[in-house]
């Protein structure tokens, strides 16, 4: 487990109520839970807190997913939210509860928060794709489309893993050397990444044909989870043109555990940064559309603890060009209708500096000596997002593991 | 209805039997179908046709969708269409089934036959990628890694159609003209094309971290629908650099009702055109690995039975570079694994000559004039495949309805 950063005690405290799916030796059905400090409470044992709560059944909550709490209408997040948060604050109320609701974090197992149906990964953090453009051409520019929308790809679902599941280095055809310039080859990837990303979690979906401005798209937000979008550079940037990445991105997308609410995120929006040019109707958001969440990356190699790894990047949510709002905006704005449980994704989030490269791809600029190369087997990733004493993510970590050989 | 083309009684003789789901007035719940000429059998009120079919129970026919029958081994697949022809076979045994187990093709509505995890879209012709590369930049050029791999881009899930539904104009950002040297304006789509395109139904899954070859991958097959991939090619060719499209493929996707199996389709698996370089091992297909479908699109006004619009194209899918098997094991070697209902298409299915163009943008040549412009406001796009007389795909068929101003 990484524990809180310094000056932080707990990311789970009575200001989070986080929403996850757990399961324990003692409960082995996988059903909705929260997270106080180190205590997991699944909430199928709590039946009597939730009593007179409009709108939510009895088997919401024994769902094998929060798909049907997510559906939910806001208010009954908020009055469950709220019911877990008079528990936590009274001394000693975690001991009252009934037998096996209340297990230590180490004795569970987490699983995937959501069933996912469609997931997309957009691009909001312009020095991210300044810094990448650099790597990979020499020249910080942008996309043409960048500055008037955010632009973005639809991802695997089947490959959403849980954290702290390994990740196994994928084969596929890639470049051996500079896209373009050098030869194709099959095998195992060379140049595996991570990138450092939050997700937004769809809570009340909308309608197929159906549009929403970003300036109300946060009503559609069900809570947030890191995510560590796995990629492999060097088939990446074979496959990408023109369609853009697909294999490069499957073999792994790792979502944190805990899905952090709308409301537990509510204190932390700020301004979003000022932009370049007007944005055009849809994508106006109204005020506070940006994120206060402090990130950070770590990646320790085999034998030395998560925790202790080096710290490769910190960064903030607050610093990308494109919010979320704005993003679920984007999404819907072709008639596509948004799902409970869709994930909308930000790409790599990055600064400006040299300690604020979300992925690896952006120290790799030509004719530099990067600090380190891209990852090695064994080698452990672990992002971690936090706003203030007792609200953040908790980790989002996973293994690389060795590729295996093609046996068909 | 589109009539089957001449020379062809029926898309659905004894020889196809597909599976769909379907419902009418008097069986009001969708359920798995056949069909059969233009009666529609629902399977669930059959049960003694299919009594000691070994891993077939009872509720699995009674579905709202596809994909627990197709997530069965093929040999039930296999045992179930064998009683169902052996039944079509004799003269009158139609009558003698349970009342209300057939009604007439017209009484009846068709809803999508599978949910789908993830849908993936490939770029399998030759042709169609030099098509449109030339009505793009001039000139006929392929992609870096196209003559190594099928490349492809991940649809989305939420905005697949049941023939039948319309497609609405989608809004979005757009070139106002040649990208890059235009304008970005906001509005209804432009252009807005149709592409004509076959897609895999996965029925037996793949694990995670798992492979297949592509000489094994028709083992993962359970049947094949037509798909129509709309297109905004403005909103596309704004946004797709570099992460391929998205917004621009997202106001619908239409896939035909019927999903004929690869049992019906194994006696048209023909050899693969020669191709221009070897292939890599989990590339290489063992013999017959194309299919020879013929291929049409019609493009209908207002007020003109779709049968009757015109014929802007003849295809086949045997012409691709290449095939679906090695589209699955292209999806499946980065580890992403498969799951039952995942689709897999083509991309667009074209031929060399102008008559044999699967979408508009290909007669979009620069210089020349195309012999119609991108789809109006109310035209039908039909689509059809047929193998031989008895086994077709029927009509995969949408109408394009006008883009709803932004409201909100």
């Amino acid at each position: 487990m990484t524990p809180p950063l310094p000056g932080y005690a707990s990311h789970f405290g009575v200001a989070n109520i986080p929403f996850g799916i757990a399961s324990s030796d003692s409960h082995p059905s996988p059903t909705s839970a929260t997270r106080f400090e180190d205590n997991v409470i699944f909430l199928d044992r709590l039946d009597n807190v939730f009593e007179g709560i409009q709108d939510l059944s009895d088997t919401v909550l024994a769902q094998p997913s929060l798909n049907a709490f997510a559906a939910l209408p806001r208010a009954v997040h908020q009055a469950v939210r709220e019911r877990l948060q008079s528990i936590m604050k009274k001394d000693n109320t975690l001991k009252a509860l009934p037998p096996g609701a209340v297990e230590q974090i180490g004795a569970v197992t987490m699983h995937l928060p959501v069933e996912t149906g469609d997931f997309t990964d957009m691009s909001c953090s312009l020095h991210h794709g300044q810094n990448a453009s650099e790597a990979m051409t020499g020249k910080r520019s942008s996309p043409p489309a960048f500055f008037h929308m955010p632009i973005g790809y639809a991802g695997r679902c089947s490959s959403l893993d849980i954290s702290g599941t390994p990740v196994e280095r994928p084969l596929g055809q890639h470049w051996t050397g500079k896209p373009g310039e050098s030869e194709i080859a099959f095998g195992p990837c060379k140049k595996m990444d991570y990138e450092l990303e939050l997700a937004a979690v769809i809570g009340k979906p909308l309608a197929r044909k159906e549009r929403v401005t970003a300036s109300n798209a946060e009503a559609h937000i069900f809570g947030y989870v890191l995510m560590n979008d796995w990629s492999a550079r060097d088939i990446q940037a074979l496959e990408m043109i023109p369609l853009g990445p697909l294999n490069g991105k499957n073999a792994g997308t790792t979502l944190s555990a805990w899905v952090v609410t709308a409301d537990a995120l509510a204190p932390f929006r700020v301004a979003s940064p000022p932009r370049t040019r007007d944005v055009v109707s849809y994508l106006a958001a109204s005020g506070n559309d940006a994120l206060d969440i402090k990130l950070e990356v770590r990646v320790s190699p085999p034998g030395v603890e998560a925790s202790q790894g080096k710290v490769m990047c910190k960064s903030n949510t607050s610093w990308m060009y494109w919010t979320l709002d704005q993003c679920i905006a984007h999404q819907a704005i072709g008639g596509c209708g948004l799902r409970t449980a869709d994930l909308i994704a930000t790409g790599t989030i990055s600064g400006e500096g040299a300690e604020e490269h979300g992925c690896l791809l952006e120290f790799m600029k030509q004719g530099e000596q990067p600090p380190r190369g891209y990852l090695e087997d064994g080698e452990t990733v672990t992002l971690s997002g936090y706003c203030s004493e007792g609200v953040g993510f908790g980790e989002c970590v996973a293994t690389l593991t060795p590729a295996k050989e093609l046996d068909v």
